[in-house]
């Protein structure tokens, strides 16, 4: 069944019976805006972000519901990086005419699944007809405390820079599949559906560990230059301790200038952050008690916006792309 | 110029500069979320309209300046409908390959004076390529006292119905655009420029009149479903007391089948609200101190989603369509 022929009015109604209520949710879907409330004491951060069919993702390449899931995890993504917890999204979807009924559900299914993996809800959206392919415009909003958000702008000479995760996945996985190649299970899984490292942004907040964090959404090199930007600071890098999953170890082998995708590739939704030297104990439990892997991998210097790479022999030369720019300069 | 060659965070960095600061807003642009915060007792209202070229928009029948000031107005529209207080703008752009820096640089000085003139700011978004036209998803928040905001919900029989504005302007204008007719220049700017309903539903909810309001993006006859679907209520109305303006009055006089249009054509964004009959007085109070035309054109029944329409010599036939539907049903 095609959605013409369902109604738009329809797909909100059936929106509507799907979302659910949450703490803080006054009025979700149905009405002219959605009507929340925070808690006194509590900021509100809001992120978003546009996934465009043939731009962001091919619908060969993924499945429907795996795309709902990832639509979330972007977003999500970035409250994490500034140690929010997840409250409320909003899902604006422009669907191409051939659309069918069952694709919807199985996109807003897994829209709906990570919403609620995350402890979010649907709060609105809206939805269009498209003119080319599918789109989806999400909004996610999350709660901090007043005084416990991490900017990208805090970090310090001599504090040492860390990485959950792994990465280069993402972008290898990419890389096969816009080679004709079948990525391994695991590499592709970081690249279709990767996860928001929610828990961990926010218990790194809650103990007052970072000085700047960010989401690796453009890449290592590309990221860590925001910090580095918004800071005023300069980074340095050593190689040998740049957290690499098996997979992307193996291709490494075969491969050594896939190094330079590892610090480029875009999309790891790792956290990126910066800590006083002092917490490195902490750092260490903390990553045993989330149980996600932590790796210093670097220090902040006091060069401006500059990134020097350390590799077993010494300087490694920059990557002439640092992250992947939807606009790239000219030069 | 084309915007290849000019790279994303440039442009990131161009609306920082020009997006300018706010009560409630902690930090804007340049960080991976905005950070903002409401007044003790008061509600955040959300709210997200897609602007897809070729759907909601051709380049050909607006300016880029005035296009942004409607991706802003239609938004703003729908917390104006709640009685809110415009706050904060996210623009997410998609951006087709061939467009060039002076046209974004229009686009977003229309976008950035219709905020101000809303008294609100940009505080995020996101900017990627597009693989076909331009897109814009706006989110817009405001905020509205605890109890001081208005749903679709809560009208009741016997009240009045109530309208700002006229009706059927937009839809005419876009009709003769669409039959390659040039429309007159009032007609056009209700098109292409609409401006939200601010002051007036703000005050509306401050002095307590609504019982339930809506935005006319859909069409009155559809929007008004949705307050009759929400409130559990019927509707009937006087066609005679359909405020028209001196435009379209003069087209319905050449073809009296357009009062259809009038009926069912969207983007109007005029309030429609619903309020006890002894509020009629603070009513006419209330439009000549905001300078805003209210007009009554009917009444709340009990007949449960059932609208009935009366003309000079008795009952109305309903139109077919009752409003703008992305999706239409197949019945």
């Amino acid at each position: 069944m095609k959605l013409i022929g369902s109604g738009e009015f329809q797909i909100i109604d059936y929106l509507k019976k799907r979302s659910g209520s949450a703490p803080g949710l006054i009025r979700g879907i149905g009405d002219d805006c959605a009507v929340t409330t925070i808690a006194s004491g509590e900021v509100l951060l809001t992120t978003t972000d546009l996934l465009i069919e043939d731009i962001h993702f091919k619908q060969q390449w993924t499945e429907l519901a795996v795309l709902g899931r990832k639509a979330v995890s972007v977003n999500v993504s970035d409250l994490a990086a500034m140690g929010a917890e997840p409250r409320f999204l909003f899902l604006s979807l422009a669907i191409p005419d051939c659309f069918e009924l069952t694709s919807l559900d199985q996109l807003l299914t897994g829209f709906l699944a990570a919403c609620a993996d995350y402890g979010a809800v649907l709060a609105g959206g809206d939805t269009c007809r498209s003119a080319s392919g599918l789109t989806l415009s999400v909004t996610a909003q999350g709660v901090a405390p007043e005084s416990g958000w991490i900017g990208r702008d805090g970090a310090h000479e001599n504090e040492g820079i860390y990485l959950t995760g792994t990465v280069g996945d993402s972008a290898l996985a990419l890389n096969q599949l816009q080679s004709g190649e079948v990525p391994d299970q695991a590499l592709l899984q970081r690249h279709n559906d990767p996860i928001a490292r929610v828990a961990v942004g926010r218990a790194l907040a809650k103990a007052g560990i970072p000085t700047a964090m960010i989401d690796i959404s453009d890449g290592l090199l590309g990221d860590l230059e925001h910090i580095l930007v918004a800071s005023d600071v300069g980074a340095a890098i050593e190689l040998e301790n740049l957290p690499l999953s098996p997979g992307f170890e193996r291709e490494l082998k075969r491969d050594s200038a896939l190094l330079d995708l590892a610090l480029t590739g875009g999309e790891d939704y790792e956290l990126l952050f910066t800590a006083p030297k002092a917490f490195a104990e902490s750092i260490t439990v903390l990553s045993g008690e989330t149980g996600v892997p932590i790796q210093k991998i670097g220090s902040i210097s006091k060069k401006r916006s500059e990134i020097t790479l350390y590799g077993p022999s010494g300087e490694y030369k920059l990557p002439a792309k640092t992250g992947y720019k939807h606009f790239p300069e000219s030069t």
